[in-house]
C-alpha cells in the first residue's frame, strides 16, 4: 500500500507561480521576512511529521478507537506520544500570536499544514484544530486575565481546546439550548447542563482541556440573544499556573460514530463546573462565530486533505493493479490506469483537489491580508472575501472531498470495501466533514442568505469582476479553460442576480441554496484552473503537463455540471414547497 | 425511531394504474391466475415479515457481525431463526420453478419482495438472493441429475447458494483466475484454489451450502475461454438425498468490511473439494452470466430498497425534529421538513425511488414476458429490453441508492453520524452495491460497449421510440414532466448516435460510459414519472397529490442534470486519455 506523499511541489508551484505569495508577504507588516522558500522548508518538515508519525497510526487508531473506562478517556495506541512530539516540535503554535508565544506565521502556512494533518490522520488533526478555534475566540473576546492564563499553553499545544455548543435538542438551532450559567459572585459562574458531539472533549495527553461552553445566564431572554460563552477548564488553574482541582465536569459517554473512531467525541456533563465568561453577556454567539468561522475553513481543508490522500492511493493502486486488456486489445492484463473510466475517476478527484488547494491558499492570503494590511480599506475588502468564501470552502470542499473519497475507493473495486486497504476509512471519516460545524445545507443558506446579500450584492460582484478580469487576461493563452469558466461565470452571475432580486422570498433562497453553492464553487475552481493553466502554458515539465491536462479535463468534464445547476436554480422553488409535510 | 413501512400502496398503484400488470399476466401462459390483487395480498404478508422479523435484527446484526471461530461461521443473534421462519413461510420459492417445488409466481412479485428484504436487512437478503442466482445457473446449465439433486432444496431455501468467482488477482478480469479442476474419472472433479469476497459462503442455518465455482480444467486455454463452472457442495449428498461427509473446502477467514457486517463474506479455500461441472467445459462464463444477470438486477433492487428505508426514516425524522424558524419568521421551532433544503433532500430521494420502482417493475414484466409469452418474437424483443436495462438498473439504482442513503443521513445532521440512529449503516451497506456483481464502471461499459450496439443500435432505438410514444401521448395532460423528459430523451438519442458512430473508438466509449448510463437512467425515470403523472392527473387523493408534486420536482430539479451530462459526453475523450499514467 502506498504511503502518503505531502504535495510539496504542488504547493511550491502555487505559492511561487500562481498566487504571488512573496509579493503579498512583502506588503504585510510583520510578515516581511516570510517567503515561499521559508514556507516550503517549514512545510516539508511538517509533511515529514504527518507522513512519518501520524499516518502510521491512522488505521490502527480507527480499529482501536478511543475508549471510556471508569470515566477516563484513552486515545488509541501512539496518539499521546504523537501529540507530545507534535507539541515539542512546535507545530501547535505555527500561526499563533507571538504575544502569547506563537510563531506568528501566516495563515497560508497554517492551512497547508492543516491539509497535511487531515490527509494523514483526521482524528488526530482535530486536537490542534479545535484548540486553535478556541484560541481565536479567547484571543478576540476574553479578558486580559483569561488570555494571560490560558493562551500561552493553548498556543503551545500543552493544553487542548474544545467547543461545547450542541445539545441533543439544539443543533443548528442553538437558540434552543438549555445549559445554564449561574453567577457565583466572585466573577465566576457555575455551569450546569449536558452537551453532545464534543470533539476532543477529553484526552489522555496530559495537561488541561479548555472547554468553551455556550450557556444561558439566569433571566436571559429566550433564543440566541440569551446565550453567553464560558471558558470551562477540566482542571482549575492555580495562581502560579499549575493545575489544581478537577472541575465539576465529566464525560458521560463517547459517541459511537460512523468514522473518526480515534477521536473521543464526548457527551459532556457539566455539574456546576466553574467557568468564566468570554465576551459580553448575551453575545455568546458572536464570540462563538469567531471560532466557528476559523473551524469552518479548517473543516473545508479537512475535506481537501482526505481527498488528496485518497486520490494518491487510488492513483498508485491503478498503476499497480493489472486487470483487463488495453483499448486496442493487443496487451493484457494492463494496469487499470489505462482504462478510461478509471482515469476519469482519478481526474475527477485531482481536478477538484488542485483547484481547491489553490482556492484555499487564495482565501488564506485574504485572511492574512485582512489581519495585517496597513490600509483599512484593503483589510475590509479582504475580510469580505473571506466571509464570502467561508461557506464555499466549508461545504464544497467537503462535498467534493467526500465524493473524491468515494470514487477513490471505487478504483479499488471489491478491495475498496475491505478495511485493511484503508480506503473505506477515508469515506467514513470524510462523511463527518459535511455535517459538523454547520451542515452543508446551513453553509449554502449562509452563502445565499447572508453573504450574497452583503453590501447589497456588491461584495459578490467585486469577486465576479476579479474572476472575469483574470479570465479575460488568460483567454489568449489558455482559451479552453478560460472560456469554459467564463461561460460558467455568466451562469453564476445570472443566478446571483435572480436570487438577489427575490431575496425576500426565503423559500426561493432555500430551494436554490445547495445548487448555487456548488455552481459558485465550480466557477471558483475554474478560475484557479485558468490561473494554473496560464502559469504553465509555456512550460514543458511533468508538473506543467499535469496541470495542462487536468485543466482541460476540468473544462471538458466538470464545468458542464454548471449548466444543469443553473437550469435547476432557474426552475425555482415551486416543486420544492408544494408538497404537504405529511405526504413526504 | 420510525420503523420501516412496506410501500404497498405505491406498489398497488404501479401494478394497477400505471403498468398494466393484470393485462400482462392474462397474456402469459401459466400466469393467467395471477393478478394485482393476489400479488398485493402476498406482498403484504412479505412486507410484514420484512418489517416484523428482519428489520429488528438489522442494526443488532451490524453491531454483532458474523464471526469465524475454529473454522465455524456464526451469524448474528436471530439470523438463523429468521432464516428458518423465512423458509417455513415459503418465501424462498416464491418465483421458483414449479417443477422443482417452487411456487412459479412472476418475477415482478419476486423483485418487489427483494426490495422489501433489502429495505429491512440487506445482509439477510443476500442469502436468498444468492441462492436464487445459483438456482438459475443450475436450472439453465446443469445436468438433469444435478438439477434433481439440488434444485428442490435450494428453491425451498433449505439449502443456500453462493457464487465463487473472484480471486485476489482476478476480479473484473476473470480470465486471470487460477483455481483448478481436475477430473477424477467418475464424472466428478477435484477443485483446488482460493476465492475471496464470497457472500453467503458459509452460514449456521443448517442444511447444505452449494457453491458455484469458476475454475480451469487441465490444459484449458488461457483467458476466459478456459473457464468452466462447477457445483461444489459444502456437504456431499448421499443417494437418498441426506447430507454426507464434509467436502474438502473451508472458510479461510471472513472479510473485514465497511458494511454488511452481518453477512459472512468468506475467503474460501478449496482443497481438492469434489465438484461437478455445470454446462460445457470452457463455457463457465456463459453459465456464470445466467446467474450474474439475475444478480445484477437483484443488486439494483438492493439500492432501491436501502433508499426507500433511508428516505422513510429521514422523512419521519424531519416531521418530528424541531429546529429553526418558519420561512416568514413567525413560528419556531418548526419541524425541519418546513425548510426548503430539507424538503429538497427528501424529494431528491423520493423522486429516484418511485421512478426506479416503476422501472424495476417494468423490467421484471419484460422478464416475465421473455420467459412465458407464446410469441417467440415477443419473447426475443422483451429479452432485448432486459439486456438493455440490466446495467442501467444495476448501476443507476445503486448510485442513486447510495446518494439517497447519504442525503437521508444528512437530514439527521450530527445524529446521522451516530450509530444508534441507524442511518450511517444504510450508507455503509449501500456502498457495496456499487461495487459487487461488476462495478458500476463495468456496468456502464456494458451499456455503451455491448447493449447500445446490439442489433446495430436498433434495440436502443426501439426503446427510445417506445418512450417517445408514451411522452407524446402524455404531453397534453402532464406537459411539464412529459416535455422535460422529451428534451432529455433528445439529448440521450444524440449521445447514442454519436457513440454508435464512433463505436470502434474504445477510449471514446469508456470516457463517456458513466455519464451516458446516468443520462440513460434519468430519461428512463422521467419516462416512468410521466406515466405516473398521467395516471394521477385527474385524481385528487393523497397518493395522486404526492405523485404530481414529485413528478414536477423530477422535471424541475433532477432532469436538468441531463444537460450537463450530454455536454460532458459531447466533449469526448481527449482530456481523459491525454495524461501519462505516471503523472496522475
Amino acid at each position: 500500500m502506498a504511503t502518503y506523499t505531502p504535495p510539496i511541489d504542488d504547493i511550491a508551484f502555487l505559492l511561487n507561480d500562481v498566487l504571488g505569495f512573496d509579493d503579498l508577504m512583502q506588503a504585510l507588516p510583520g510578515h516581511e521576512e516570510v517567503n515561499a522558500e521559508l514556507a516550503i522548508s517549514v512545510l516539508e518538515e511538517g509533511g515529514k511529521f504527518c507522513a512519518g508519525i501520524l499516518e502510521p497510526i491512522n488505521r490502527s487508531g480507527d480499529e482501536e478507537g478511543s475508549r471510556l473506562e471508569n470515566g477516563v478517556v484513552s486515545t488509541p495506541k501512539g496518539f499521546a506520544e504523537a501529540y507530545k512530539a507534535f507539541v515539542e516540535a512546535g507545530w501547535g503554535g505555527l500561526s499563533g500570536n507571538v504575544e502569547f508565544g506563537g510563531q506568528g506565521l501566516p495563515r497560508v502556512m497554517q492551512i497547508l499544514l492543516d491539509e497535511m494533518l487531515s490527509s494523514a490522520n483526521l482524528s488526530f488533526g482535530l486536537f490542534p484544530g479545535l484548540t486553535r478555534g478556541a484560541v481565536e475566540a479567547i484571543e478576540h473576546h476574553a479578558s486580559e486575565e483569561l488570555k494571560a492564563t490560558y493562551l500561552p499553553k493553548m498556543i503551545s499545544g500543552e493544553w487542548t481546546g474544545a467547543m461545547a455548543l450542541t445539545e441533543s435538542s439544539a443543533g443548528t438551532d442553538l437558540g434552543l439550548l438549555t445549559t445554564r450559567a449561574e453567577p457565583v459572585g466572585d466573577g465566576s459562574f457555575k455551569i450546569k447542563g449536558n452537551k453532545i458531539f464534543i470533539s476532543s472533549g477529553d484526552q489522555d495527553f496530559g495537561g488541561n482541556i479548555i472547554h468553551l461552553v455556550l450557556a444561558r445566564l439566569p433571566d436571559a431572554p429566550k433564543g440566541v440573544k440569551g446565550i453567553s460563552l464560558f471558558l470551562v477548564p477540566k482542571f482549575l488553574v492555580n495562581e502560579d499556573g499549575s493545575l489544581g482541582a478537577r472541575n465539576g465536569m465529566s464525560v458521560g459517554s463517547l459517541e459511537h460514530k460512523m468514522g473518526i473512531h480515534a477521536q473521543p467525541t464526548c457527551v459532556m456533563n457539566y455539574d456546576g463546573a466553574v467557568g468564566w465568561i468570554v465576551g459580553e453577556p448575551g453575545r455568546g454567539l458572536n464570540a462563538m462565530f469567531t471560532m466557528m468561522n476559523a473551524e469552518r475553513l479548517f473543516v473545508g481543508i479537512q475535506g481537501l486533505g482526505i481527498a488528496e490522500a485518497a486520490n494518491q492511493k487510488a492513483a498508485h493502486y491503478a498503476r499497480e493493479r493489472l486487470q483487463g486488456r488495453s483499448a486496442d486489445g493487443s496487451r493484457g492484463p494492463v494496469p487499470i490506469i489505462e482504462h478510461p473510466d478509471v482515469r476519469k475517476m482519478l481526474l475527477t478527484g485531482r481536478s477538484f483537489i488542485d483547484g481547491a488547494r489553490a482556492l484555499a491558499i487564495w482565501t488564506a492570503m485574504q485572511m492574512d491580508l485582512a489581519s495585517r494590511h496597513p490600509d483599512a480599506e484593503e483589510r475590509r475588502k479582504a475580510d469580505g472575501m473571506v466571509a464570502l468564501m467561508t461557506p464555499v470552502v466549508k461545504a464544497a470542499f467537503t462535498d467534493f472531498g467526500f465524493e473524491t473519497a468515494v470514487i477513490s475507493q471505487q478504483v479499488f473495486g471489491g478491495h475498496g470495501f475491505i478495511r485493511e486497504w484503508g480506503m473505506e476509512q477515508f469515506v467514513r471519516d470524510a462523511r463527518i466533514t459535511q455535517i459538523y460545524e454547520g451542515t452543508n445545507g446551513v453553509q449554502a443558506m449562509d452563502l445565499v442568505g447572508r453573504k450574497l446579500t452583503m453590501e447589497d450584492g456588491a461584495l459578490a460582484e467585486r469577486f465576479f469582476a476579479m474572476v472575469r478580469a483574470d479570465l479575460n487576461q488568460a483567454k489568449a493563452t489558455v482559451p479552453t479553460i478560460a472560456n469554459a469558466t467564463g461561460e460558467a461565470l455568466e451562469r453564476l452571475e445570472t443566478a446571483s442576480k435572480a436570487l438577489l432580486a427575490s431575496r425576500a422570498d426565503l423559500a426561493a433562497a432555500g430551494s436554490a441554496a445547495t445548487d448555487y453553492l456548488r455552481l459558485f464553487a465550480l466557477v471558483s475552481f475554474g478560475w484557479m484552473w485558468t490561473r494554473m493553466a496560464a502559469a504553465t502554458q509555456d512550460k514543458d515539465n511533468a508538473l506543467a503537463r499535469r496541470k495542462q491536462a487536468v485543466a482541460q479535463f476540468f473544462a471538458d468534464k466538470m464545468l458542464p455540471q454548471t449548466i444543469g445547476l443553473a437550469a435547476s436554480i432557474a426552475n425555482g422553488s415551486r416543486s420544492i414547497m408544494a408538497l404537504d409535510a405529511d405526504l413526504f
